[in-house]
């Protein structure tokens, strides 16, 4: 189990994040669990699984990519436990491999709507999203990114650290600042932590923000999200749960005891709705996010049935 | 010159800010160094006055409180260094008294619009807008408010310390997730660091980003501003300079050396155009955005004609 | 005090209605009682007065023209009883006269913005807006009216007979089909109840559903409104309280008794902002609603003093 | 003859309302009106069911549910009397069933976007969206409802009945004080008469209004619509009928006649805009509007082959 | 006669065009004909005069100019002719120099809202328009102006030719191609022909379609306007007549006589609402639209009492 | 060669124009070419096809339907020359035959969302739109349309001509009037060049203002698109490229040289933005701009495989 508990403590403090990362290192620790399970009972075997799979599932509730990358390694198959093992390895593998190349092929495909010379907001840092900045300043398109910090946690620095090295001219702002700074923007790209049936983008807290100033300015925005960010449940209806993180991220400890009328709230996410967004890319191509539903029936079908429709 | 230093030093490195704050600093501190200057030559002693006022003008652009101050002040009339002494003495002590006199009035004519159990959003420090949710609360309505950070100088942090300290409920978010919150809100309260003759509010940056939620989500917007916040210039045309503050407060030198491609930006106000703001609420009563030009007309009408038109 | 208490139920009970009959009603009751007083005491006489006043101005909240008409017959001088008495005759006379005038020149004033061959939508019963409806006809105009029912009260059906009477040609449609003939619709014409420092407008109940359906069909809202429905008090923060009426106006007791978990919501008003308002029509000129402070500052500028500013 | 001319009159005088509840009677009256057929020749067989559906479709022009239901139940097969009897006695019931459990499974997706705490608004009387709101009710969610009159007809009357009896807390408003109550209201809800291709929502004379002061508010807005609520034809371009109802309705005859000038219109249904729309509640699955396209493709294909595409 | 009806043909033929430019040439026109009528006879002096002013005034309908210039200049006093003709010298001198001080004025006033590096978009040729962006040049503002063609007359072709005497950088583009342009554009600048009571502009066809695409893509619009653009006359609620000009200006005589089933309509102005101006830059300051009322109050009071208000 | 070099010239001077019938034209080029070729070598014969493609591929660089006519014709199978060659002359026909009836058929579904009485607006010239309008008019509906004139080329005159001998009564504005007109417009119907994966419509320059100005206006706008308009690319993120014609066609050379500071942009297409489109018209249906995505997987999945995906 010392895979699994790492992991999850990994995903919960944050050492390990991003949405693409978490799914991919639950992948992982499940095979390596598989690998490390030395009962020979099928039964055991797939008790054992599945207590893994609740754990990882239980570390961070809105990333999507989560469950999607559970639930893909786990749709096992065999009669004995070598060939489930070998199943969930080969799964785990499979999904590594995927989301590795999604990530390159949403570049490819997102850098086509950047033109040379456009100035590019985003917010948070997102793998997808600079995958796609990245490539396109490689075609030598002249870009520029305004990157906000993303408080509280500060991600913003990680992204002006990566698009730094990628030697792309960067400005660093305050999350505030996104409105004041939009007039200069010709395009916004933001990653995604979960996409809903009808379109709505779930992602880092600001992102509907950055989204309503840039509709208020008629700059399109640009959504890089893999196939597994989509959430077939909400073709049940569910709402996307958004992670409430602890106070501790925004104020500290003792000056929140000292002020008894004072409460914080720090939800880590927030709902962008789909008429604020152009595009969703995606490494199977560029859809209108109303496109979802088809997406999820296109390429997460399997979970629709698992879900028992 | 002690006094002028000190103060314009203060204003400078924001030991004291806010838009009131500074005007009646500035205010005192020129009629102290009208106290302490020593000379009987009348030009002289203007002269010396001059010096010090502009030496107050340049501390920080935007906040329009602090010109206005310093005219106000220094329309001095007499034929003697004695006379006019006495002349800036008066308009001194007159200024700082129908500054904190104001603040009063606001808060009494804003709390009218406050309704039992409605919650309130702020944005950074504004004493203005305070007076209002407190004299509201002392008035037995049942408020509760949610502050947010104020990135990069955290004044939402003096904004909970007093709230908490007048009893009400209050929440502290980042500023990001202001749209998230909007939701909840009943009603939008900020102050002004200016207020534009097409009644556009100048205030620390994010302002125009919760004004522009609070409309989508069809909140009001109320500004408390006293009438020395009104920008007479611009009657003639004039932008309100933005303040881009130093780099220092967002990211620490040492890593902004060590990045290349990358620069901060850090304007420290925005512009919230007009048909976001529901009612500005000034000492001499409630006015809709549009009515700027007749307050500067009739409230600061003595600047205009100093300026020659 | 016959006189007074009778009026004052014909207004409670809707008997009197509309925000101008009430007005006049009120400044001829004060005239009567004023008449009918026996008192030679100047001191019992004003008392008698004020305590008439104030059971007139308790009848009905919302509409700004009762207080407005009290104290504009109310601002009475004289050392004698028979001098303070012939300022009330004399005052009532010349409220009601301007009152009559007002919905003459209104009329006169808005039939120049109705085109030949336009289809006009109208809401509840005004006689302002009517005024200027018919003002139109009569110069020839070929218009239609959109009539809606107005319910709970039906004054719908009123509005239809006096455009029938005046042979305009007149579709009544029920309350929730507005956005469904709106798109047929050239103006939008109501009354008002009260007009706010800031330009919003109280009317009937469904006013504001009027207005944002003509905003989102580009269509021009005209408000007939004369200068005593506009609120001095609004300028002091006061939000205009919204009248809400017996629940039977909707749902017979019986019923509601039979319902333990219903509840009946009954408001007589609501708030129209300015920017769904194209032009108010008074009786002094046609003005942008942001100007209701400059016409209270020009016309009602008596009341502010009164109210100590 | 007999059921069917009772079940089309029923439908015709509103005795049977609600597009479901029509469509489960036209498909019930089919199936006695097969059973009740003496003739044994399979062409007049056909003929006196087909005339029997050309009733049934006159009826009302608008839910499309009725038509479908017809068209569902006509899609006999056999060679004999017997044969098709029993094929159409086979889909009627298949029909009810289906339709029962769609507003069950309506209810269990769309009962997951309630949020404990919401104050909900709803419109005339829906049955599945009654069982959006009494599941979420059911399953402790403390929710409170919002409901209209929905003149002329007063089906909000019947709304308050079942919510009461539901012992969900209820207050019923008039159909133009829906903009008023908005800015409390955390959802809408609101059922289908029939769903357009580009997912345009006819429902109610009122629904578009409601739709509109939710957008206005930030309100999202969700739709109950079984799938066969959705309307085939509409993808040959047809455009669903808006029928108009007798003005007995909203004005009494004598009134009319004596009103020479008014005529009254009463259309029953209006159209709300896709873009008003958050998500379509189907027993298949929660959907965005656009999705219609695919939901008439997947779940009405034979129509569409029926109708020779 | 002869300056009056050569000075009437030029307006009418658009020899003379623009919105100063007539209303120069008409007080000047009065000018020469107060001096070239022989008469002694007072009564003949003034009816000879009205005669001019009112072939002056029907050459065209819509620029509120014209009738502002020529009840500028009518407004003559004395008791005999060389009283009165003198004073219709002086006031036409008066209204040409302010005239030309104005567009001065205007120039300085709105050349401070133009930043350094701004890309401005501009419709049809106004002089004044034209000053504040020379004025911005002159000033060593490095901007950049797109302009428009502004069929059927082609006035864009003077505004380009103006534009490069100056030494500005211009694009021209064709009228449809605003909104495409739009997205690199900083700030729009237009002139006017009339302003309405309410902030209201009418000017060159088309202006209304720029200010919808600027105000959808967050560009600020600068209406350039003297205050002889301003239309006291709708105070009264008159609306702004919109002149047809010749369907030959658009298409051929011939070809429309060929086409039998086709008419051509050629409005030479269209009306942006006052929410899509930022700012009206006049003479005597910059106003938000709002403030139009205060301006004709304040600065054409005079024609409102030959209004007779 | 003959009439690959013909046809290309004709499509570059516009001789030929209209995204059909430069499709059309393109396909009957390669028929004939095909029928032309002399050589018996399959590689050679390939080798000639290809080159003749790609000729017809550069002429204009906005029109999808070129290359997905192109493509369509050249998917030719066959071991030997005469089998090709067979293969492309059925596929040519195929094309023109489908693209032909394409436009019959949308005119019938079309034609079903116009209302008797309709005012419809149109710009520039569109055979499928106009097959819509016509189509309805056949039908007996009495409309009425309005269509722009389309500067620079004026296809505008193509369109009154169409319209004219069609028998529908007509008016021909200049295309800055859009807005002006708009109020009276019940729909708005365009053809289109391109239509982007996200429901974006890639058609003549200026109607994308047409589209902004009906959506202020709440009037709908019809797309008349084949489904061949659709652009497969774009699913792999490919912007279309707006064609930038000469500036001959805007300016004369002697005005241009003679104006140094002056350059003219001369874009031929503009970008309008789904959310501003009511349905696209296919030959295949009518559908919601967000179903874009699912028309080219279902009717040109074939280009998606060949593209590679």
């Amino acid at each position: 189990m010392q895979s699994i508990s790492t992991t999850a403590k990994k995903i919960r403090t944050m050492e390990i994040r991003g949405a693409g990362a978490i799914a991919r290192a639950a992948a992982s620790a499940l095979k390596e669990h598989a690998l490390s399970l030395k009962t020979n009972s099928l039964s055991d075997f797939n008790r054992e699984m599945e207590k893994a799979a609740q754990i990882l599932l239980k570390t961070r509730p809105t990333a999507v990519s989560l469950p999607n990358a559970v639930r893909f390694v786990m749709r096992c198959h065999g009669d004995t436990v070598e060939e489930v093992r070998a199943s969930i390895v080969s799964s785990a593998d499979e999904f590594v491999k995927r989301s590795e190349k999604a990530v390159e092929q949403i570049g490819k495909i997102g850098a086509k709507r950047v033109r040379d010379g456009d100035i590019i907001m985003t917010h948070c840092n997102s793998t997808a999203a600079i995958s796609i900045m990245a490539t396109a300043f490689k075609q030598g398109k002249n870009i520029r990114v305004i990157a906000t910090e993303s408080r509280p946690m500060m991600q913003g620095h990680i992204t002006i650290q990566q698009l730094n090295d990628a030697g792309i001219p960067t400005t660093l702002i305050v999350d505030s600042a996104m409105r004041y700074h939009m007039q200069d923007v010709d395009l916004a790209i933001v990653g995604a932590d979960a996409i809903g049936v009808n379109g709505c983008l779930v992602n880092k807290i600001g992102t509907s923000q950055l989204a309503l100033a840039a509709h208020e300015a008629r700059v399109n925005l640009l959504v890089a999200a893999e196939t597994f960010k989509f959430s077939p449940r909400t073709i049940f209806g569910e709402l996307i749960e958004i992670e409430e993180r602890s106070p501790d991220e925004v104020l500290d400890t003792k000056t929140r005891k000292s002020l008894k009328n004072v409460v914080v709230r720090n939800p880590a996410f927030d709902v962008t709705p789909p008429e604020y967004i152009d595009l969703i890319c995606t490494e199977v191509g560029a859809i209108p996010p109303e496109m979802a539903y088809t997406i999820i029936r296109d390429y997460l079908g399997w979970e629709l049935e698992e879900l028992g429709v």
